[in-house]
Order: structure tokens, then sequence, then C-alpha cells
């Protein structure tokens, strides 16, 4: 049993890494991508697990209030716990509020956003392939396609508060 | 959108089960394990998500006050993020406070066990891989040496109030 930085470890992995108020020790808080289109706001990323003999992946993401995820699909799902907080998220034609300890799935091809609607952060554990596709993001086509939808354009609005 | 006893579904899919006390929509308690060899005390199971597309699974056990789960090992890893409560766990030889969010890495073929010991229940996320092999328990000679560790035998003897 080794030890850095407080975190207890084991060969070379971290067996016990305590939390302290939605951080965790040894864990590298990020931005949430590299993109500079902004089509996402105020939102944080930390990979809770990634290994090589595991073939899921458990990250946190936390949404500040008025913030929101990327609008996008991809092939591969995403699998939602609610850790912290309440808000809203779109999957598919679906808006729905959302609150701690929810769960939530992502079918493939799903169009899906997070957001932090109720002036409170929004944390949240997603689980995800550690092998998965790229996400895709919504043509002017899609867009309209989804805004056709009175609750969804509200939603994207930011003024999903049913 | 079909609904399914209040479970909103897309396709045969649950996108979004409520939380209701660390209990689920649609999800079934289950017993942790079929299994008369009382390995294990006060421990209930849910499979928050299991899907042929996801090669990851979800699981969250609660272990009532003074219970523990069966002490094993195998060849897959539990990645494990504490819900409620406080307790303690064995990693390999080393015994550890755990409290709700912390994070637990059980690495392949390491003995491990959890304990709620603060007169609290213990809930826990466990992400496995969906492909995994047996556990496997320890035969006398693996519990003598486990034993010969103090703090481990302690913990063992449900002692662990460090």
């Amino acid at each position: 049993m080794d030890s850095e930085a407080g975190v207890a470890m084991d060969h070379g992995r971290a067996i016990h890494r305590k939390a302290k108020g939605y951080r965790w020790e040894g864990v590298e808080e990020r931005p949430y991508k590299e993109d500079d289109r902004a089509l996402f706001k105020s939102i944080t990323r930390q990979v809770l697990f990634s290994d090589p003999d595991m073939q899921g992946e458990l990250r946190y993401f936390e949404v500040a209030p008025d913030g929101f995820s990327t609008l996008e699909r991809h092939q591969h799902m995403h699998a939602v716990l609610v850790l912290r907080g309440r808000g809203h998220c779109l999957i598919g034609t679906e808006v729905r509020p959302i609150e701690t300890h929810d769960l939530i799935t992502v079918p493939p091809m799903t169009w899906h956003q997070f957001r932090a609607t109720r002036g409170e952060p929004l944390g949240f554990l997603c689980m995800v392939n550690a092998a998965r596709d790229k996400p895709q993001l919504p043509s002017a086509d899609d867009l309209a396609k989804l805004q056709a939808n009175p609750a969804v354009a509200a939603f994207l609005r930011n003024e999903s508060v049913s």
C-alpha cells in the first residue's frame, strides 16, 4: 500500500478517494470540452473511474445555475444518476424535470441536453462505454425539427419551468 | 413515448426513473445473492442500469446497520461510490472508514468486503463490466492469512471503529 497526496494506492491504483463537497481527492476538475463554439455553458467534468480493466467509465458533471450541457446525440448510451440538485433534461422529444438520485437513460442516437433550471447546481454521474463514438451536433434542420415541438423549443430557450 | 407504471419509456427503454428514498421506479429490490451459506448479512441489491448496448452495469447495494457484503475476490473490478451513510471497507489488507460520496476501487483478485459499522445504512453504487467472472470465496488458508493482520481480523469480527 503506497500513498500519493493523501490517496490510498495499491500498485498504482487509487483504492480510496475521499469526497469533499462534490470534489474528489486525486481527481482533476477539467473543462467540460475543448470546443470554442460555446454550445454549452458553465459545466465542469471529473472522471471518477477510468481503468484499462473496466469497459465502462464513470464521470461526474456539474452544471452551475442557468448552465447547460451540449445538445448532441451519438451511438453510445448514457446512464445518468443525478447526484446533486435539480434541473431539467431533454431526451429525444421529452422534457423532464429531474431531481436528486433520479435515473436517466439516453438511448443511442437520441438528442439530449441537461440544464440547471432551478437556480441551483445540477450535478450528475454519467456511465458510458470506454470505447465510444464522437457526439454529433444538430444541423439547422435538426434544430428546426426539435423546435417544432413547443415544449422542446421552450426548453432550448431555457424556459423549462414545469 | 410510452409509459409503464409511471416510468417514462422510449421504445422499451425507461428514460426516466424517479428516486424515492433510495428506491427507484421500475427497479426491483432483489435479494443480494441466491446463496444459503449466509456469508453476508442484511444487504439488498437494485440493478439501476443494465442494457445490451452498455458494456458496464450500475447497481445499488444497501447494507443495513451491522450488515456486510460477502468477503470475496474476482478478476473483474468494482468501481464504488458511496451514495448513503458511512461504514468501513476492506480492500486487500487495507481497512478504510468510508463516507458518503467517497470513491473505492477494488482491483482484480483483491479480497474485499463492505460493512455498515456506524449504526446507519451503508448504500453504495457499484459499476462493473457486464461480462465478468464469478466471485471466489476465501479458503480456510486465505482467511487465516487475512486474519494474521490485526486490523483485518478486527474488521472481520465487526470491530472496525477507527
